[in-house]
């Protein structure tokens, strides 16, 4: 998406070899405008899908995920992150292990908001390592549900996330896909 | 707004005393039409205030809060909540005790995201005792910036928040005001 990637290269912050820091516009300070256009992107991508729920994780995922819900006209779930974990049967959870923080959260979903059978799109703001979509993709599967996309804002290709996600079969598309940092510049993919 | 208050009635759940559910339209399977809609509702509201960022806390006041600032035309920033905080001379930062959960939170804005003189517009999904909105008000002080308004989806008239914020002078629109839960139900205040 030609104006995510001018967007990136405008505003976009990188930091060391793989660090983009894009909280101008998307996981800090947020530019609706952008997101709007991004959620709409995502709903013309997966409309032949016949998708049933947007599902994201806290924070930064919600506010594409809104818009191409809004877009879609299904109703979008956040999954919460908890640093700690009270077992509970009302809830679906599962384990995500932040490689920035070298730290696990997890994820939980509330059972009344997925449901057998129901065609769930992921969005997320970046797919890097892909552990928190590997951790919506559990709770989608624990659900009974069918993961059919995952729409990504940000892909950095060079990192594992996608091939783990080709390899599970997911249609996958992401709006900007990051190939390389080079001096401080960022490189897309073709 | 009556739309707001059919759909508490409808799907709201009262447990205990004091505590309303919204978490399957509001603050974890979210209603992307109704979000539009309290957006809509909220840049009605303040227009005349010549708003220029809308201001929240991550995660339930993401969503409207990208609608208002949509319509208003303003970008939107979202206050990260931490348990713990390393103190960094980039951040503005405030704490936030939670009633509900008993513990201390601390809310964090990089200062590149608020600028002296701004008219600030605070947007919430819940007003009880006010403690992420006066959060806020520090944050917004802080940075030189000019608290304008604040735009709450709920408000519970019982406890103490709005009085605190009526005492600041603070412009305060509710798009749904709760007197109390009587026998299970809602009950609003005119």
């Amino acid at each position: 998406m030609k104006l995510l990637e001018e967007r990136i290269q405008q505003d976009g912050r990188v930091l060391g070899d793989d660090v983009l820091k894009v909280d101008n516009f998307l996981n800090h300070q947020v530019d609706p405008q952008l997101m709007a256009q991004l959620g709409h992107e995502f709903a013309e991508l997966f409309r032949a899908e016949k998708i049933d729920k947007v599902l994201t994780v806290e924070s930064s995922g919600i506010a594409p995920a809104v818009f191409a819900a809004l877009d879609l006209d299904v109703p979008m779930v956040f999954a919460r992150k908890k640093k700690s974990l009270t077992l509970s049967a009302d809830n679906y959870t599962a384990d995500v292990f932040s490689f920035t923080k070298q730290e696990t959260n997890h994820i939980i979903v509330d059972k009344r908001f997925l449901n057998a059978g129901e065609r769930v799109l992921l969005i997320d703001d970046f797919l890097a390592n892909g552990q928190a979509v590997q951790g919506m993709m559990e709770i989608v599967e624990a659900a009974d549900a069918e993961l059919v996309g995952a729409g990504i804002v940000i892909e950095k290709t060079f990192q594992k996330g996608r091939a783990l996600l080709d390899e599970a079969g997911i249609h996958v598309e992401s709006l900007a896909r990051i190939a390389a940092f080079e001096d401080g510049q960022v490189v897309f993919a073709d």
